[in-house]
């Protein structure tokens, strides 16, 4: 599985390391590249491997082909629009309000005819959509009655093993009666949640953060502190432990892998000294992991929990962003708080639905689970790769943009001053659907921010779609900045 | 289907009758009932009708067949223990504090090995087992991806449909944007709870109540204040009234329709008046309606949401008891609180699963549910019946035995003074599971009760057992009573 994994993805190690000579400027912009047969030697890699590299860095714009001469380095290497700037949140804990607001939002998501880069949701030609159904169809057919009675928590035995297998890979080496069954992750994150801290208190996010955790954090009426966030480096250590000299938090809630909607992924030194620092503190971490198998580089990424020595990390995560979304099925492990998670989730749903539980059982029993993530990864960053380039050629200048390093999801910083909410509603106008900004932080800070899920296989409408947004962008950019497109800054 | 309904079920009409009759003192002890043959012309029904319902009095104790004579009124006809006594809890609200307690003893629930008079579970052979596997095979054998999508809230349309086409029967008109699918009956109390409560809150709920419901409760912060309750015909509304005139009760969260562990039954027009007079205070209630189809009586009890006017009820149930526990499938219609819940639902668990959505929205279509339910309502009454036989015959005098209008437990309060967890510990030791009396108040007040669930068929080992704890019983009523068996009362 792994060596197959590797040959899959060699080819994006060797783009990364050459982009990094770029971007550190070893390789200065003109400089003729090593030709793909000294490459391939040079880094005992396939030919087809370097061709895919160079390839890629081409479509990313890093380097370009000069016909019967090889590959350059470009003189304007960094034509993609820049990162979003970090975030400097207020460091105030606040009750949520826009519960009500993103509820709204979430509406016009569920009707079915709008270009769909609103919600982060994957398309079904990227689900193991007939294995399921076979698998399903053969649980059917048994005689007996599994599936009709409770699977009560801790849940399913076989799923349970099949996780504790498969957290080698997050670092971790959990046993099966580590886990708890939820429905979905959001159970997961409402009962680490309530598992953890009571009304009233304060737990610390990302700044942006998924709507979805401030809504969760509103409704049991707690209070949300957001953290500064680097766009490809999430949360710092260095300040959490500023705002923990100062005040008390009750629990921290954290996507170290792949913050939904930055893509942001923390360094394992950060993961390190992130669970060292809260354990200090006695303050436990949720970490959402729901993204940790859509890591877009090489490797899957550890998870906060591989460092936990004190059980104060629960890891939460599902299978519906890489198998079944309608299947509800999630886990939390939830460390020292295993007990409580385990009562809340009888409270709150008595157990977690039985078919499905058995059928992805069965499904990573029989090992379709990697094959199909491959599969999958590779199909996403192939999408998110197209919507930046697009974004690139047709969203105004100053428009910045995020390099998610797992997910599938593109966090754009238009021009400053540009109201992405009147933007959210030219697109509707246009049947475009889209999220806008201020649903991902209580503190409005990113009125100029929209989210594009790249869930869905480019076509040309699409295409269009999502050029139209940028051409709207453009009209609603503040005068200074409006009608220059990015593409035109182009020699 | 309601011929046949009504036809299968006319027997039990036909015995209440003559019960009315007896315990009133229209039919004197000693009185010969007349022949099968005239009563059913007197009744038009026919001669089996007539039969069953003399052998279901038989059975009861009530009438007793002599060779060649006929059926005669019983001597002794009142020979069942008499129902549990009204109870009178403190009314005080308080924080529920017993969510360890249910926890650790619903963790002997889920081993397998006890004979289960515990879970209020249905056994397997009273749930269509076949015809779901057969619809969920069938779906799966769809080429499209039915059951991988969300089935974002309200949830299923289909679902919806059969549940709006159903509510005729529980005196509703509900349209399909009524409904809000849940993960289960529990999330819905759950939903239900959260939207017009806040922390704090005083929620009145009967007493006893299932345990559920007071950990659900005791999980939000909530505080409890326990009712007064009729075992056979719930709470009363005059009750109520005296004591929203002296305290603010938030909401009420009542099951109307069989209480679980009474069984009890409040009359339509205390229903009604229930809901006009909350409505008065605008109280929303939360009517558990779980037990609703499994009614013992002829006819399906209306719900007290049949007599919302103002929205306040909100309607809770699911297919857990009746179907399958294991789909995890609920709905809430909400009434008033639409929009709140949908929100709470989507930050608690996103959306119920797609595929049990889909099985149960085409069991309901394909009309197989009536046919279902009228079965398996015959296999519960006949093996609450047994159970209360074996009760009469085994347990210690002085013991009383409730009446169940529907549902499938009976409860049961030994002879004051007998400590009925002592008397669980003492099941346990024999491999017999039972649910004691102090799971289903926060103010101990049932410590002599104990709830026997008869979701499964009775062999020889599940008589033994159950004789076996009516022996224990004895041995642990205090010495007054103890040691007389209520059989020895027979002359």
């Amino acid at each position: 599985m792994c060596g197959m994994q590797q040959s899959r993805f060699r080819y994006r190690a060797v783009a990364r390391k050459i982009a990094d000579h770029i971007h550190t400027g070893r390789l200065a912009p003109g400089t003729r590249l090593p030709s793909v047969r000294r490459l391939s030697r040079q880094e005992d890699a396939s030919i087809t491997t370097i061709l895919h590299a160079y390839e890629l860095l081409e479509r990313e714009g890093v380097v370009e082909a000069r016909p019967q001469s090889g590959y350059f380095v470009r003189a304007d290497p960094d034509r993609m629009p820049p990162e979003p700037k970090e975030s400097q949140p207020p460091l105030r804990p606040a009750y949520v309000e826009i519960a009500d607001t993103v509820s709204d939002l979430l509406k016009i998501t569920r009707q079915g005819d709008y270009v769909p880069f609103a919600a982060a949701i994957p398309a079904s030609e990227l689900l193991p959509v007939r294995q399921l159904q076979r698998i399903m169809a053969a649980i059917s057919r048994r005689t007996d009655d599994a599936g009709i009675h409770y699977d009560l928590p801790p849940g399913n035995p076989e799923l349970r093993s099949q996780l504790s297998r498969r957290s080698i890979d997050w670092g971790c080496r959990l046993g099966p009666d580590d886990f708890i069954i939820t429905t979905g992750c959001m159970e997961a994150l409402n009962l680490g949640l309530r598992s953890v801290a009571r009304p009233g208190a304060v737990i610390a996010i990302e700044s942006p953060a998924y709507y979805g955790i401030l809504m969760t954090i509103a409704g049991l009426g707690m209070q949300a502190l957001e953290l500064p966030t680097h766009p490809s480096l999430g949360v710092r250590p260095a300040d959490l432990e500023r705002i923990l000299k100062r005040r008390k938090i009750d629990a921290c809630l954290l996507a170290p892998n792949f913050n939904n909607p930055l893509g942001s992924l923390m360094p394992d030194e950060s993961k390190a000294e992130l669970v060292e620092l809260l354990a200090r503190h006695e303050v436990p971490l949720i970490e959402d992991d729901i993204y940790g198998d859509l890591h877009l580089g090489e490797t899957r990424p550890r998870t906060a929990k591989s460092f936990d020595r004190k059980g104060l990390v629960l890891l939460c995560s599902s299978f519906s962003k890489t198998v079944a979304p309608g299947y509800r099925v999630g886990y939390i492990a939830p460390g020292r708080y295993f007990e409580k998670v385990e009562q809340i989730k009888f409270m709150n749903t008595v157990a977690t639905n039985a078919p499905c539980q058995i059928a992805l059982a069965e499904f990573l029993r029989a090992g379709q689970y990697e094959r199909h993530l491959s599969r999958m990864r590779e199909s996403l960053s192939d999408q998110i790769q197209s919507a930046a380039a697009i974004i690139r050629d047709t969203f105004p200048a100053g428009t910045r943009v995020s390099r998610p390093q797992g997910g599938f999801v593109l966090w754009v910083e238009l021009p400053p001053g540009t109201d992405s909410h009147h933007l959210y509603n030219r697109a509707l106008e246009n049947r475009i659907n889209l999220m806008p900004g201020l649903a991902f932080s209580n503190s409005d800070r990113f009125r100029s921010c929209i989210r594009i899920s790249c869930g869905h296989a480019w076509n040309d409408a699409r295409r269009a779609a999502l050029a139209k947004v940028g051409g709207i962008a453009a009209e609603l950019a503040p005068k200074n900045s409006a009608g220059k497109k990015l593409a035109k800054k182009k020699s």
